[in-house]
């Protein structure tokens, strides 16, 4: 086989939009050959349902091994109230943690087909494609001290840590960069350095990898919040920005949902390169889990989908494959099928199931 | 007179919006025998440039004793490379932590008359109406342990403390619900308790003051990465937003370029209210020292005057005269004039003085 494929559906419309990659991963096999030795297991709220933990040590011992993990989506009104450290996103968080997954590709492309499905002006956003690194293991979401106390007279105070190394900043800087130098080689870097040390830090050893590794990408700084305005303002400025977990976090989301097609973006997660150049990494789409339509047959598994065709090209070199999977993708968005979230006057409208078939429909013909 | 008025223009356009100001507090005591007592001070590079810091102790003190400060914009290239403790920012850090300034509200509200300046599709921000309420005085601004250490294999370490007290939480909800209760009575919470800790006491403490004293207000809580995206994908689902220091620096800043019209924006900062139910204010533009037009005459006034009205209403009791100044500001654009950020094909384009100006000549009017 070409390689092991960890299958962690989740939780909500992960359910769903995962059962058209099954039919994907068949037809690569049945039609071209290609088989991977695949793993299913929980995580997130089904995992917690099952197990009692977001993601037990067995399932993280098979991520380990894998050599991409896929993951649909977790979370869900259902464990809301459940405390801190047993709800689903603890899962997503310790599999980040655990596989060392530094660094997080979040494409924010405008698909021509879609461009009318975006808020904003057709003008503002025809052509977008920023690609937003997001540092994913570091910064608040994982810094000590942190927690609940309750102080002498009763009151509490909440407490995270934002903290950040000169090496955990540096080799996301790398990945930033070498990802530039094949696109438009201009990295934007995001922090707050006009209030925050850890800001300071960041801008600082971005600098010097620029200087010292990357002389020719042009690299520009800007304040989160001036980032967060310019992606409204003006989002085709970017071409990759740079920024930690926190702000990444927003930042990529709001870049998402500028391009009309949340339902449509698949990212990446790596981690670092061993001595053979393999990195560790899990793919899954930029929405979440939808508890508002999960289980009605109505999510867009596209997303899911590109996110296993980024896995075929970036952990297992079938870069033909990932093609050929999104030229399907595009033929069928061409030929006017639509999900609910992207539909469009004059376009049909289908279900998942639907969309799914098609795109296996598309496959044959290519 | 009416009371004490600080005036600090700070840096960039601060200083020629601020001039317009001036026209409408000189228009108001002569036409309406309105007078204020008025002191004008430095801050930010200004103030760096003349002494040395960006806030002088002296100027501290006469803002204390101000019925409302009046302040225009802080910062620019010229004082970047500055050393974190003297950059132009702490300036406006300090004044808001000494004053006390623990809501900041900020308007997003898109004007009739300049609804296609937003980016995004009229039928989105028509009629936009939010009031974002931002914690001001605490969370990873202010709080410690901070700085950057250098470890013993030379490289280094940058840390920020994000901290909330029960109380620091509570007042700033109490000032939410209170304005959604004379808006749409809906107020939506924000922050990342997926993932902080200080957020699921944000959330906690938010709950508690909600059913403890305002149950009648609607309450719903969001993530601070779902809200970024809310606000892209339909900004008029959103009352009064309430959120921490931070998020509520992306978000409101992100929210104000929905409309289009961020010139157009004015801001207060408020403390607690005293014996008298007086609170220390500091009014302000939303948008920045934008160094790239400043000294060119360029710059939109409005923010400015508009925070001067609002200063009017909620610092002095002026609620009559205030309407006056929002009803010159309307009339005026209803007349075509425009500031280049606000410009539109078939208007006419306009100087910052020549809008001053106008707004002065259609208050003779009214
Ligand atoms: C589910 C949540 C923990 C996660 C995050 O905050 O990182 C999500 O918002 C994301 O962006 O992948
Ligand atoms: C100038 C800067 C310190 C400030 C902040 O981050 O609070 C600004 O962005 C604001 O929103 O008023």
């Amino acid at each position: 086989t070409k390689g092991k494929l960890l299958i962690l559906p989740g939780d909500g419309i992960g359910i769903e939009v995962m059962r058209e990659v099954r039919r994907v991963i068949d037809w690569l096999a049945k039609r071209r050959g290609i088989e991977f030795e695949t793993e299913e297991a929980l995580v997130g709220g089904s995992s917690i349902d099952a197990y009692g933990k977001p993601v037990t040590d067995e399932t993280m011992k098979i991520a380990l091994e894998a050599d991409a993990v896929l993951l649909g989506a977790v979370g869900g009104p259902k464990w809301d109230s459940l405390p801190f450290e047993v709800k689903p996103e603890r899962g997503l968080l310790r599999l980040r943690k655990d596989l060392g997954l530094f660094a997080n590709l979040r494409p924010a492309l405008c698909f021509d087909a879609l461009v009318d499905a975006s808020t904003l002006k057709p003008e503002i956003v025809r052509g977008l494609d920023i690609m937003i690194v997001r540092e994913l293991t570091g910064g608040v979401y994982f810094g000590t001290p942190r927690g609940i106390e309750t102080l002498a007279d009763g009151s509490r105070r909440g407490v995270n840590t934002q903290v950040y190394t000169t090496e955990e900043i540096r080799r996301v800087a790398r990945v930033a960069f070498d990802i530039a130098q094949k696109r438009n080689n201009k990295v934007t870097s995001s922090e707050k350095a006009n209030v925050m040390e850890s800001g300071i830090l960041w801008r600082e050893e971005v600098t010097f990898v620029h200087d010292q590794e990357f002389p020719g990408v042009e690299l520009s700084h800007m304040y989160a919040d001036n980032c967060a305005m310019q992606l409204v303002r003006n989002p085709k400025q970017f071409d990759v920005i740079v920024t930690d977990n926190l702000f990444g976090d927003l930042l990529s989301d709001a870049a998402a949902m500028l391009t009309g097609s949340l339902g449509m973006l698949p990212s990446a997660s790596l981690g670092a390169a061993d001595e053979n150049g393999k990195r560790k990494a899990m793919y899954e789409p930029v929405h979440g889990s939808a508890p508002d339509i999960a289980g009605k047959d109505l999510a867009n598994p596209i997303a899911t989908i590109l996110s296993f065709a980024m896995a075929l090209r970036y952990s297992f070199d079938l870069g033909e494959e990932a093609g050929l999977i999104e030229k399907a993708v595009e033929n069928v968005l061409a030929g006017g099928l639509r999900t609910g979230d992207i539909m469009q006057p004059g376009m049909a409208k289908v279900s998942t199931g639907v969309m799914g078939e098609s795109i296996i429909r598309a496959l044959d013909k290519l």
